[in-house]
């Protein structure tokens, strides 16, 4: 797993995207952006399901970050709900101290201020201040759920950059991995034709850039 | 106010929104983002109401600068209109000879490249570069408007930074002074414990950051 | 041509956009953010038509970019469609070695990383990671297309800055700058005036800052 992790960590998002199109799989998270850091990361998701409360109803804050692995990515399934927040300071604090990788959330943050001076990574459909704290509660921690439409499995590969947010399943690890470097042999073939001043269509043609889709691929 | 705004300020749209969450008001204005400068700003609201005018129909540009007092915040509701704009960089020029703090706009702004290099800061929902003048018309300042559903009247406390925008009725300045000192000393009691080592959950536990929502408090 | 590219990249869509409200004639392309590198730019539109595909079909990279001159803005018609990526970081290579000075999306791009470390002006709805490669394809280079609701042609001239993009056409390039002069002087006057203490609407009323908008206009 480390060493997926890496490997997705230092290629991006789009290659393992290409990796898992060769697939047929599609693990795009759409409309997540980059709120907090440039870096890029790569771990195995710790999910958190989370579902709104009736007004006036108590929900205590979601309990789950004292359980979260080093490495781990949390994905926090809101459910693109941006009335609330959850995901704030504090959190961000203890994950630093526990080795956590960074934050996806189908929904929003607060403290963005507090999160970039900690350089902490976290994708979100924006920001707001408003406290989860009685508007939404924990379901369930690490159980399969639904982020953005696309299933995220505990375990499954997060892969984050400033594109976007893409989730390897976590039983296609050595077949994404195996086309990953067929891709950057691909790629990088392409780059330095085109850098020796071939024109691009040929470079493309040369070195089969384009490859038909699997019958029965995904849109 | 001044000393308010100063409190606010410093703790930022986060701990100002729990504590109205505690008297049951929701100040948040959804869907602005910090479009310029990262100051955190807070201070009286200065509104301004726009309509929009029918093609062909002159409209000179709204002139209300020259009343905004120092130290106040423009907010301009303008009901999320994008396909024109209500600031600019001479706006943004008078703004801050005057002391004005920043603008708030239900809507967007233009000159974004001018107004960064000024370091003014700014929330929006976005930018364009079309002139508001001959589309939309100032129907008068200084009055009670509606900012992405929450009404604001002159006077109450615009509080913003990174993770958005709130307002704090003037009638409840006391109040919600009273009630951030108490939700800042929950925070940093649970903080402290946390980098001691405590886990989260039994931080929060011991220290009582969980309260119910109070009866009949709004979603 | 050149020239024109040049003042307009000066001012930026702001002033632009004035001049070409005094001609009736609308060009803002709405939605679109500056995603990489802070450059205004200005050049003649190199555009390209794409269309979907249905799933399974084969549909190669569009092929293109060796065509486009130095100097030009590639202008990627798509539609706004946000499922599949239409650049990334190997045009913008070719891009930057070629002179072409931007790219402007109706859709998304990937490879914003590595876009932003060669701080290449792109503008577009927003980042993924998912190939166009089987998802779209061109249906032809340098025809006429719509932007955002907006026609574009070959060699109209693109202006693009933080506020947005803006296009004027090619063949009102002369009035355009006629106009854009005297914008520049109304709005030069209005500024020094205000930052001499006249207050701004004495100034904006003094130099005639405020014009009728043209019967018939587009709102």
């Amino acid at each position: 797993m480390t060493d997926c992790a890496a490997l997705f960590a230092e290629h991006g998002t789009s290659a393992v995207s290409d990796a898992l199109d060769r697939l047929g799989v599609d693990g795009g998270l759409p409309g997540l952006a980059a709120r907090s850091s440039a870096r890029r990361v790569a771990g195995p998701a710790f999910t958190v399901h989370l579902e709104p409360v009736a007004p006036g109803t108590p929900a205590p804050a979601a309990d789950y970050i004292d359980d979260v692995p080093a490495g781990a990515v949390v994905v926090l399934a809101n459910a693109g709900r941006d009335h609330c927040t959850v995901w704030g300071d504090i959190l961000t604090e203890v994950a630093l101290r526990h080795g956590v990788l960074g934050t996806v959330i189908d929904g929003v943050c607060r403290d963005l201020d507090a999160i970039r001076a900690l350089d902490y990574p976290l994708w979100s459909l924006g920001s707001y201040m408003k406290s989860g704290k009685n508007r939404v509660r924990m379901v369930a921690a690490q159980v399969e759920v639904t982020v953005r439409g696309t299933a995220v499995a505990p375990g499954d590969l997060v892969v984050a950059d400033a594109s976007g947010v893409l989730v390897v399943p976590s039983g296609l690890l050595d077949d994404t991995v195996r086309e990953l470097r067929d891709v950057l042999l691909v790629e990088q073939a392409v780059r330095d034709a085109a850098a020796a001043g071939v024109p691009l269509r040929a470079a493309r043609r040369e070195h089969g850039y384009n490859r038909p889709p699997l019958s029965g691929a995904r849109p």
